[in-house]
């Protein structure tokens, strides 16, 4: 796809309005939209146009240039019709917990409302604040036209940007019988409100050719939990938008969370689970970082 | 909720077009809307207004009466953010499986790409045509406003209304471990376009003041499969509608599908697949009849 951006943040003004714009970058790229405050005074051209992913010309890159006071989720919850997730997708990790590759990706959803803004604190329900509360770092594509039945060669073709996701996820209420019964719960679990952090930004997919090649690394208090290449994932990002499409409409605006590898707070002994004040960033190469703290409701 | 409609269809009228209405019943109310056909020349009183949960007066049942050509789902898709669904949920559907009662409800998500009129064909894609695809009769309720931690004692006062939805499933996907690996699977089985028929009425909450009363039955190929009271539910609607707004705004024109009892196609020796031209007709009393039938894509 050929967007008018190549990256966009969504972002509360000097003047307070919430716009959209391309940040302008230092030469090199060299900096990491997540660690921006409003010190830095960053600036952006504003994005003209509500359908970001607009490809004829309707939504444009204009000349107007403003300072950003805080960058939220690239995305609006109402921009995103559902999240699309893979579990179990990183082969090292999957083999270190002696577990079996699944035969085919494991899916699960969550709704748009869980779509949280970089910057802002994640907010632990009371039902889950008893030693469960955990992140996930992962990688994010975003569809930028309906997809069905695609194969798996033009797959990358419906993905518009990447960015980066926390998959925050309540242990007990996943795995532990005594809540979730015999049967695994994927949705409730992982479906509460600020439960899906986005960000910082949006990079169109031409700027990363091969997302296989991307770092991702997941930095909680200062201690780096989670570092694995995008290349370990079981099921690349082509194969998972064409698998996800089978009979299914991937709507435009659809996020596919592509899974996390081995380091998430469950897998330490003792575990080290989410509490008030906890700081996660979850990095991507060539995306940034996406930054949130942690608070209980 | 006081809305301004008590029964509410969405029909293609005999001029074209696409409208919602409040149906004209006969006295007595005995017509069932799901047997309703172009012969019948059902009439029904046009609803003025986008937001059919509206409770300001901007949407109104006018006086204009036009003639019904066709019924489609009461609910468009744009209009449901998300289906949340219980599984497990009839309690001697739980025991006569031999399983173990959850200790809370066992939720998943379907997206509301799945949802498909009534009257249509349940279209089960080529990933699962083998020997896999099933019905499940399920009570639905549409949430009326927005809702979160929403007490049990008053969680009945969001539902807006009540309809009859159909949770199509594909059982390797979601259980084979061939197909799913070790965990099932109840995301991306059940979420397939097509695979959340609606309908054929939305019954206002206020003409159903307990809907533990309700009886459920699901009749496949005139066999009856599925016939149980809705007052068999392990978890109620009202501790359903409470439990999962926890920590989670379930949003205005959601719809909860309340779980299935017992008789599904998976449970008999051998098995009862949906094949093209399998015909299905989940009623619920007091609402009406959805029927389905099956093609294979």
């Amino acid at each position: 796809m050929s967007l008018p951006w190549k990256r966009l943040i969504r972002f509360r003004a000097a003047d307070g309005r919430i716009l959209r714009g391309e940040p302008i970058l230092p030469e090199g790229d060299a900096l990491d939209l997540g660690f921006v405050t409003e010190a830095d005074k960053l600036q952006a051209r504003v994005i003209e146009g509500s359908d970001i992913y607009d490809v004829t010309g309707g939504t444009r890159v204009t000349d107007e240039i403003v300072t950003v006071k805080e960058i939220l989720s690239p995305i609006a919850p109402s921009d995103v019709p559902i999240l699309r997730c893979v579990g179990l997708n990183y082969a090292k990790h999957i083999r270190e917990a002696g577990r079996k590759p699944p035969p085919f990706p494991f899916i699960f959803f969550k709704p748009n409302t869980c779509i949280h803004d970089h910057g802002s604190a994640v907010v632990i329900p009371k039902i889950a604040q008893n030693d469960q509360a955990d992140y996930e770092g992962e990688l994010c594509l975003v569809i930028g036209k309906d997809a069905k039945d695609v194969p798996v060669e033009s797959a990358l073709d419906y993905v518009a940007a990447y960015t980066v996701g926390n998959d925050i996820s309540s242990r007990k209420l996943q795995r532990d019988p005594a809540y979730a019964g015999t049967v695994p719960q994927w949705g409730f679990s992982k479906g509460f409100d600020t439960f899906a952090p986005l960000g910082p930004v949006l990079v169109a997919a031409s700027e990363i050719p091969d997302p296989s090649k991307l770092q991702l690394k997941t930095v909680v208090d200062g201690e780096v939990r989670q570092k694995e290449s995008v290349g370990d994932l079981l099921f690349d990002c082509r194969y998972v938008v064409s698998y996800l499409s089978q009979g299914t409409t991937l709507q435009k605006g659809s996020v596919i969370m592509t899974g996390t590898p081995g380091g998430v707070g469950a897998g330490f002994t003792p575990p080290k689970w989410l509490v008030p004040g906890t700081q996660m960033d979850v990095h991507i190469s060539g995306i940034g970082t996406l930054r949130n703290s942690v608070v209980f409701a």
